[in-house]
């Protein structure tokens, strides 16, 4: 029953008669679509998704399906460029990111890694993402779970989609506490506010990447919402109380965002996820991670986001490690020895596990 | 009274023994200063202001002084490189920056031009920069004015300070809820965060330059925490009200800033401020805003202040004429003819009143 409940809720269109009909909705459009090996469903979202759910899909082909964020494009401008660049990152370099766990040493780590196993776990029973669990438990038929909790394209879609709404909360909140404690207390920030900052513009990215392929039901949005609220609060509070501890949880968090892409790979390359085989990436994606041509398909871009969590990882781990107050932000630093590999914006060196004080200051 | 009250309660060093202490102190230190033509209170910053104050300065060279905020340069590490680079002003371009006041039209002008003109009359009377408003109501003899409110480098410093302290503040909020705002309601922003971020950022830097040249005493500090509180939910609340009366308030608020840093050149010119003669722009100031050789004077750095002060005033005042949640941030967007002037980073087309909608969307 569940399964049901939550496919209905969560998405727009999940029977073929629907499918159809917007199939039919689309020819009415003059939608330059960049997915175009792609089953409808996932290709044009309703104006009004909730609306349309209820009614379907009426015969007058104006203005019922829309993008949910056009291109602000006008009679005088085009695009705005991206607030932060991102940086190349090679298709030799996102094939090496790997799964990793650094150690939790501290009593901070362990309330940090606490925090985390207990959201996963939250997290999994309300999006149903229980597969592997069940199963590596011992509780559950392999078969009959994968039955009721194999991910399709559209739960892992609707998962990334709220994971990635929340992924650009903490970031802001230490940019922004950092931001203000510099001005409140007279004292410089030493680069630390552009970096987080530019990882919750990254997040957003994501975020709006996603909602290029899928857009969320009415419950959806609701969970949003109060999912921002009370993450953007604790994260609020959290951080003037311990930034280290902060940053140690998003290094934690930004291992589990590689595990979960890494699982999406794999089930990609194991056939599971077919709609996603010739799936190409939407052109937001391609003019932010510059895709080079021949490398824009969905596995690309999923490389590119996972290498992106990766590189978090390695950020919010590092920032960790160092003394929250008077260190200077590796990342953004002038090294004096540039004959030894040093943080960088790129992955041409990443630490998985973050770099340790010692080596960097 | 009040002058003589204010003075202590700010200053850290304000008699000619305190300065011939601190003079001897400094002996004793291997301080790169920049501010060579300057006397000494505003050269070095005790490492606890409110402590030497009461206790005066001992005989021990040791770290009795210290920058506020030291460059952070370890071992590994030179210094970070600005999170925004500025864009490069012109030395005629900053000549021309203008006094300037948009005409209040709409409803929701006329309430942000009437919390400015609050805001202004509380500033001036708790900074005791009553000088040309008593003097040009006539209610004042203009020598008893002068000899009262007489605006000194000091004075101005401590205005700065505190006016720039506060002044990162609204592009923090207005970056910080549109940000939360896309990911929440999954829509694009069109641009709109970067240029609010970046406007807090070079507020920022302004309270910096300026903190290199006084420390704040513990009165200020506690006027800076409460201003920064009571500021921040203010505008946390008044932007989500009405995101288009915030912009219009900062943009008046601009005007406002431009006349002040307009009226301490004007001063400095005058020959009113002696100390800041001769004085050269602090480090910070000339890598931040790449002043040319033989351009690096105290007065220099006033005009780059004002023609940033005067970006920020077209900037809110463009923002506020347009759609807030459908336009593109006309400051990072492609123009389509370019033949014809459009908003930039930089000041080559300055409109003091801001751009009107119609001639850029
Ligand atoms: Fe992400
Ligand atoms: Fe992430
Ligand atoms: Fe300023
Ligand atoms: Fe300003």
């Amino acid at each position: 029953m569940l399964s049901t409940r939550t496919a209905t809720s969560y998405g727009t269109l999940t029977s073929k008669r629907s499918a159809a009909r917007l199939a039919k909705a689309i020819s009415g459009l003059q939608h330059q679509s960049t997915l175009t090996g792609l089953r409808p469903a996932f290709v044009v979202i309703p104006q009004q998704p909730w609306k349309t759910t209820r009614r379907g899909f009426s015969s007058t082909p104006k203005p019922q399906i829309k993008e949910v964020f056009p291109e602000a494009e006008t009679a005088m401008v085009k695009h705005p460029k991206p607030a932060w660049e991102h940086p190349i990152y090679t298709e030799e370099q996102i094939n090496k990111v790997t799964v990793a766990h650094r150690e939790a040493k501290t009593w901070s780590d362990y309330v940090a890694l606490g925090m985390i196993r207990m959201l996963r776990t939250v997290m999994d029973l309300a999006t149903g993402y229980k597969h592997d669990h069940a199963v590596s438990l011992g509780k559950k038929d392999p078969a009959a779970a994968n039955q009721r909790y194999a991910m399709t394209e559209r739960k892992y879609l609707i998962r990334n989609i709220f994971l990635e709404s929340v992924a650009g909360v903490p970031g802001l909140v230490a940019g922004m506490l950092r931001h203000l404690h510099s001005m409140r207390r007279m004292k410089r920030d030493n680069g630390w506010i552009e970096t987080l900052l530019e990882e919750s513009y990254n997040e957003r990215m994501h975020l709006l990447t996603f909602l290029k392929m899928a857009s969320p039901g009415p419950f959806m949005r609701i969970m949003v919402l109060g999912a921002q609220g009370v993450f953007f609060n604790a994260m609020f509070i959290s951080y003037l109380i311990s930034p280290r501890t902060c940053h140690r949880f998003v290094g934690f968090l930004e291992e589990e965002a590689v595990l979960t892409y890494s699982r999406e790979i794999a089930d990609l390359d194991a056939g599971r996820l077919p709609q996603w085989e010739k799936m190409e990436a939407p052109q937001i994606a391609i003019d932010y991670w510059k895709m080079p041509e021949g490398k824009r398909t969905m596995r690309d871009l999923l490389l590119y986001i996972r290498a992106d969590e990766a590189k978090h990882r390695e950020v919010n781990h590092t920032l960790a490690n160092l003394d929250q107050k008077n260190d200077p932000n590796p990342y953004v630093s002038e090294y004096r020895d540039l004959t030894r590999p040093h943080p960088t914006k790129g992955i041409e060196h990443l630490q998985p596990t973050g770099w340790e004080r010692k080596d960097i200051i």
